[in-house]
């Protein structure tokens, strides 16, 4: 068992530290609002005051939080884990960053003799809780070595992108790309499908037991069906930005992304009616309105 | 067993026909083109020179062509179905067609008293081989009762969409739809990874066997990481005048849908060029071109 | 002075009818709601029952209305103006139309041995009123000859596109879809200069006076400025067609129009929700809305 | 007449800064290529060594380059102009720049106590020649009076937008999308026209001299008319900074701009492929291309 930090404790931190509890790492934790960390105090964890407190004496240091501006300064801020950190302790980096992030967070880490990797996450909260997750996983082979077993009880596997933690980055924005695609479709489908007078629920049924009968549909399609977009997996302002980092790191490739636009579209509408009690899928009644229907 | 007729002998019309002879089924067959008729003749079947004819005591015929004036000429021609089908006998319509025209045929059939059903099928030629097809149901219900038994051997399950036949019509577009839907959306997420290093295999293997674990991401992923857009499945002719279908059902209805838009001129623009000799999922390699790769 | 016949009293028919009578020719009138012809009747106009009584005895016949059907019924129907129509004289068609119907219209004017033009016009009501309408021409040399001194009355200039009718309604659909075009770029760029806090009617007043100093962008900017989208000079319904008809011929050419499309979709939503009081124009009220504006 | 300089010696500045000099004004110039500024040199500017050498003792700077990143060093460098411009004098900013850089750049002067405004222009090179630019203004109403006088040897007309120099830079912004706009919209006309056999050359001639008769349809269009996108006014990757500073902004303010987006993608698209001897007009070539021309 290993000594280990985990730094950022939102629902998704919270539920994978918990799970490196249950494999009995010792671990110290950290959040900006320290009430957060109770429920794993009671399970056995430190509570650390600094980032860089957390670090310190820590084989690893998992950190899981918002954006590249938090996750910057929680690595190189003042008080940050860099200040902490054993040279020979790795940070493993779970955030869904801009990739250009995560380069500039590797020659932190590369100028301060520690080591780094990206180990971005796939699942929503309860996937978390049921350590369901999928994790990537980039950074030089001996540290991708080093954290594969503590990574193993966070999910149900691991793969590798190689030795630039950058690559990690782009296959979490894709897949979130992805997602955000999926829902258009359904949401385009099922509208037609409403005002044809088939009805939501049914080419629903069919479509996900049928030729998409995969976790993505069955889930963000029942809500879409249902137009009941709860519980909250992620609110829109958060994957508004997962969808702005795609679109930065498109851009600065001259790589033209019309659906990564248009999903980024429905996203800036929802949060500028101000919709932030519903998931993110929520976005799909933006389709629905362009219809004429829930106006 | 029963005396079926089956008109429209493509690659999808011949192996479902071979299914019901496997079935045990006695089968009068029809197209266009004779010569195609000749493995199924070697296996049973008998030969029609005309739909009219094939249709002349049948119980049910089976119709599954390529568009919607070849379907409209097959059933209400000069020497369509129409002037062979007995009274009672059911009229199964499989083609993929504008809900619109699913209602002429099924006013017609209400002119002629006989009967009609929308049972449009999902999958590919090696589905249809392999009696994996999914299908979809649609018509008034006693005749729905009586295809049940006649549509089993041709897939691995039937769902009903009530009793407008169009219902079917709309179902079968808005499942087209989504699958070029993600078509583009794993064009786009392959063509950044492609040009952020982390190349189009690494993200395919981990998506399709994560979170789009089915056999649409499979399938359809293949031939866009590859860059290897066969065997053909359909060619691209024929899926963009299903995304013609789904365009002028959902401008009828007023129902804006941008996603099938954008995948229709990616189809255009493979038309516009001559690509004919591979998959329709070829209309990624536009994806590509936009970003200066492949051009 | 000649003998004429002027089929269609809409606002832009009425007022091109004026024109016609004022220009001193003798004017025979049909419309289907016969009331509108009250005012052209007062002013010398004969009033016919049908269109084949209109067209009895005319030199040249005008048609000026709302859709495709209603043109070929008006030419084609049983009482159409073919059935009066004497074999040297021309059918001068006005009407926003499908480059198709015009060849149809073309031929069944072949035919019945009568000549045929598509004169379409570019203007709204008030420019019809005051004889400021563009008009574009386009048919055989020897009748675009004859008509030319019959449309002179109606404009400030005609244009001539060739021998082929059909491309006088591709140049006409083309000009509706490029207004339609500046009108989405003014909304998106006055939105933007809203939400920037610059305010929509100072960038208006800088852009139509300088770089943009054309009729246009001042017409329909000023709606789009003040958000006041009356007079109406179109409404939605009616240039919803018009775009319509203007994809369904790029899709016959297999080329993609995004742009057209966008606009298409704005003016599904405003047709789809029933804003049927207002000018086109307000179309651009979908760009707010999708800001967090107006919603 | 007073003492000023000019910093950004490329096509723009160039001709600028001579008009400057015509009036009788006393200049100073600088460039980071000196050897741009030897025409000036022979008309009697002075040549600066240092942004901050050039500033010392004018009344007025002004500064007009390709990007935000060069500006800001131009004035907050360790040789920047801040380090030589006098507490009462005024900075006149002309470049496109992000409104965020504005008013950072406003911040800087403010903590220095000196003035500044953005004085954004419209025009290509030969309007800048000829003094036929459209200037923007905005910034403090004192310093906006000042530099009036200043400002009127460079163009035609100077339009004020208020106290907030940004708001000056969202105009300029706006402008140019609306261009790009102009240019995706002629380019799906014409090249719908040129496949419905009407021709590029008469649907130009005809919409330019009737309902878009103003200079950027003229200019733009004759380009896109003739497929001849010289001579060069600014090339691809000018431009198409522009657009991404026009989408950062919006996104900003959770505005969608799909017209925008569109550009941007075509532009995307041309740098990609190393169109670079172009005016940036020729993203157009993609709307050809993706109708199966020019491939």
């Amino acid at each position: 068992m290993a000594k280990l930090a985990f730094l950022g404790l939102g629902n998704m931190g919270l539920a994978m530290a918990a799970n490196l509890l249950k494999a009995g790492h010792t671990l110290t934790v950290y959040n900006r609002t320290a009430a957060k960390a109770a429920p794993l105090q009671a399970q056995g964890a430190t509570v650390a005051a600094t980032p860089a407190e957390a670090a310190r004496g820590a084989e690893a240091v998992f950190t899981m939080v918002s954006d590249d501006a938090v996750l910057t300064e929680l690595v190189t801020g003042p008080e940050g884990l860099l200040h902490g950190l054993a040279p020979n302790a790795v940070h493993i980096s779970c955030s869904t960053v801009a990739p250009t992030t995560t380069t500039r967070l590797a020659e932190a880490h590369a100028a301060h003799g520690s080591e780094f990797v990206a180990a971005p996450v796939f699942g929503k909260p309860d996937a978390a809780a049921s350590a369901k997750l999928w994790l990537g996983l980039a950074g030089p082979p001996a540290a991708r070595a080093k954290v594969q077993p503590w990574l193993a009880p966070l999910g149900q596997g691991v793969h590798e992108f190689g030795d630039d933690p950058a690559a990690a980055s782009v296959v979490k924005l894709c897949g979130n790309f992805m997602l955000g695609a999926a829902i258009e479709a359904m949401a385009e489908a099922f509208t037609l499908a409403e005002k044809s007078g088939v009805g939501r629920q049914p080419i629903y049924d069919f479509l996900v037991n049928t030729i998409f009968d995969c976790p993505v549909y069955h889930g963000y399609g029942r809500m879409i069906a249902s137009k009941n977009y709860t519980p909250v997996g992620a609110l829109p302002p958060i994957i508004r930005k997962d969808f702005r980092l795609v679109l930065d790191h498109a851009q600065q490739l001259a790589t033209p992304m019309p659906l990564a636009q248009l999903v980024h579209n429905r996203m800036s509408t929802t949060v500028a009616r101000g919709e932030d009690d519903v998931d993110w899928t929520a976005f799909a009644r933006r389709v629905s309105e362009d219809a004429g229907l829930e106006a």
